[in-house]
């Protein structure tokens, strides 16, 4: 019995969260063509330096080059949007949302600590010409800048552009469910998979000498958590992974992160003291959340697939569209 | 595209792997009925603490009191059989187990190194009068002395004999399939889930007051692997829970080891080094092995249901055989 | 500049928390004597399944057969007192506190979850005559019905009676440090380390063949932390460790559990929420007590020392008091 | 008693490691002074892409931003070089890294996979226009072109330039020792702690208000070691780091990683097996080199401050040279 969908069936059904695409494609010479892109997730509009979110991650499988885990896990904290791009672009998009914290807030790093960027990535090169770098700086903070509430575009799109996923167009793809009140949203970025391995369509078999890929899950949520149980929330997405169809392959950079928009905690305080209100682990509505987290999962990846074009990439690759309604 | 299945299609497929159970069943008095057992997995049929297999672990959800895991996961060894039993019962079975091997070696603990006994368990007390603590060391010893390499006996029987899955009657399950030449097995501990859960069969829905159970999951291999792979294999068993119906509930210990025969360890040398040889994590194999995790895990938990046999606990309760042909 | 010591400088300082100790010492045959105990650690004076407190550990060396860790990591809880044994008894001990529990409150496994235990371990067999597991089910009932929030008793008793540290009698010891108003206590069940090791004292060497021994850590506190600042905590030990001389060896289980008395939590609650107040991560007050916990341990190490007596074990072997003053 | 220092007492002592770096100084204004650099720690001379080495790090605190561990942990290898610099700096430094890697092999992210490069990073904002974002791409390019087999160069060099360790002027500091004839080197960027602490030196105390700081590790071997192994290496930096006297605090990241130049692993192989001799995790050789670590990470810190010498940063602040002779 599955729980009800959100309004957008989308990660922004989360009051507050927004997301922000920048698409780079353009046809370079005979061999290559950049096809890539960003995404941003913001979990609030305000300085996310100042009012940070309780977060969570889980590695379900650890072949990636994901940056700003380490923090996340020991403080329980989110202080930056989490940024979605390809496996080399990392740094690219780390500097530049760095650029745009520090411009937002000149205490950074000078009267203040220093930040924490998470960003996460996929391995776009069979479409992409990654070796370029062609994502700059500047396109994460035209990311962030371009984020909005509304819903979510999805498919060939950002850091999506150039994804490939059961053997078709992939990239971003998102859900949402509703647990008692509470909503629990998922946005993909996909990039996994072989045709015969999907469980929600009979596709046709192809060889096709793709990577082995990689999937990023942001789960967003406004039911009051902490950062223990944000990590158990993470956890559950291997769970829709394998009904999607998903083996976790061993060259794929499976990570999953969950933050709660409730509990947002300040940069800074007079006081010694913090507290905060969650939801107990033992209420039945803890379980809902983890249905919500594997369904919204599940057919996250299955959205971006059916949001996504027939794209053609370098080397005059082209990825189809997927044969879903 | 599923992989090929085992022979027997169960854990003893992996040749030197051994099951025994012991089974508790006794109507006490009105209000309680022991209904528990042990089972027991033996990775090989000699000296285990001598030749120990390399092993690792995965805590899917850590709501659970097995025992042993923290020296799997440094050391990368098993030394004993894995055992099951109820959660009440954790004590006793590693006193049992404890005993046999001391029995089976006199230098352990005295002229050697001690011993790390793994067991794990599922709370059974919704059939099974769990208080009353009936499983006693020497039902450990029986499991592992009347432990077989022939087909693995399933449903309601050793520790499976109180558990409770999908709503119907659950206990022991198991698979295996066949990659590459490598044979991979699965034997569950089933006892969580409720009836509209499950993704295998259409059930009708009933209101239940289980608590919210567990599933221990034990993977055997012959492919050689080493700790790290195995570590690896183990993780993947949440992707074939999602795909039966899980959504890895929070008063759910689910817990997954892995071994594998090959590759195994001698307690004592005379040389300072060792050596292993295993299969490359890029070759296409690993891939399979996942696969067969996955599919392997996804079939025992179905197993477990469809062997098991309408059962009457403690209290007078009954649990049903599910209606699975 | 060390903190301020606690009044009894002990972690029954820390107001509510109990120990208790039952030691074994019996001359058996030419081979072999019992010399070996159990030591328990009790939060709170309460019914500690109802009302559980916030904890977190830390495997700095897991060569161990420490049970209970994994539903602590999972829940941030403890709901049992801290038992300490020798390796061989940690069934023993788990099964005799269980029926403590049961008896306590006839709930447990019936109308209610079931009860995870904690217990750690150390090696004594040097000393003791540890396969005849001596150790029983009522000696954990017992250790911790003596249980007393006065002065805790050190040394050679409880679970300590047979342990070796630093190649003289180790055992129980314990410490405490008071940082703005908030204690911290730590108790040890040292056994580890040869004497040139040791760096807070010059001791003469000597060839000893005991095994590589392992180190039990238990801090409390009554600051209000949650369970990731608990962890925390218990991640300091290793520092205090490395002070004491311990470079944590290969067959040490080292292993340090932290609980925090305030901010407990109710078994039960009507209410799908609950909340929590804890100092903020990022105020001083925190690295005091840090700075307390590696004070704490490594005297509570050298404590031990200190406070043990030439001990007589199995097989004639005799290990000396420390000279130190 | 301690462990024999190898020939140049650093980490360049382990056959075929080499350290380069690049140091940034430069007064911009009044207010703004670049006081900061790069240090490249290259396991050999060779692809490192092609010939990886076998690694594993450990997280002692997280509060850092250090890139790369996700991987490492996962599979155990590390293919680039272990790159250091300001916590602003990890883009840029991945991002030359990258394009050095992608110069040196025209398969990396075209006809073979991606590429994990590995930045640890501590803050250097006392001293240094952290947010001025100095360090370019070309800087990690040129630390690692520059590297050399010889002795380090240890203090206010490369990433050390800015640092600032128990209230005097850290940074770059190195040492080894040599345990049945394997060698173990270590390498600290040091930048933690307050003057009281120190317990190799008796400082006059001081106020001053620098951030709470970090310490990465480094620790290379020529001991035939895998990952498993080599992550009880990195762990046992944290007795080192009690023993000079930190208290692991807060806001310090304090992340060791560690490698073996024996056992280096092929990208590519047509065999599906492959296979590595280790030192056996009992032998008294591997107590020794947990020893060597826990010297050598405690000696390479004090050497990072008697090697440093009083540096002029923004704002006009000084840190002294700490008085050691």
């Amino acid at each position: 019995m599955q729980l009800r969908k959100g309004k957008m069936n989308g990660i922004t059904d989360v009051a507050g969260v927004k997301t922000g695409h920048v698409t780079l494609y353009e046809k370079v010479n005979d061999q290559d063509t950049v096809c890539t892109g960003v995404t941003a997730i913001l979990p609030h509009d305000g300085n996310l330096f100042r009012q940070k979110v309780r977060a969570g991650s889980a590695v379900i499988n650890g072949y990636g080059k994901t940056a700003g885990l380490v923090q996340v896990d020991e403080l329980g904290l989110l202080e930056s949007p989490i940024m979605l791009t390809n496996t080399f672009s990392v740094g690219a998009v780390m500097q530049g949302t760095l650029t745009y914290m520090l411009e937002q807030d000149p205490g950074i790093g000078d009267t203040e600590s220093s930040i924490n960027i998470v960003v996460g990535e996929c391995n776009d090169s069979y479409l992409n010409a990654m070796r370029l770098q062609a994502v700059q700086p500047e396109h994460a903070i035209e990311a962030i800048k371009s984020a909005s509430d509304g819903p979510v575009e999805e498919g060939a799109i950002g850091a999506g552009k150039g994804m490939v996923c059961f053997g078709y167009k992939g990239g971003i793809g998102t859900a949402s469910r509703v647990a008692e009140g509470y909503t629990v949203g998922c946005l993909v970025l996909s990039n996994f998979g072989k045709r015969e391995d999907a469980r929600f369509a009979d596709f046709n078999q192809v060889q096709m000498d793709t990577p082995d890929g990689s999937i990023m899950i942001v789960i967003a949520t406004d039911a009051p958590l902490y950062d223990r149980q944000l990590q158990r929330l993470a956890k559950r997405c291997a769970a829709g992974l394998g009904r999607a169809g998903s083996h976790i392959s061993h060259g794929s950079g499976d990570i999953a992160f969950a933050f709660s928009t409730a509990n947002t905690y300040d940069h800074q305080s007079d006081s010694q003291m913090d507290s905060l209100s969650f939801i107990r682990d033992d209420h039945p509505v803890m379980n809902e959340l983890f249905q919500a987290v594997v369904e919204a999962t599940e057919e996250a990846v299955i959205s971006s697939l059916r949001n996504a074009e027939t794209t053609e990439g370098r080397k005059g690759r082209m990825v189809e569209k997927a044969p879903l309604d």
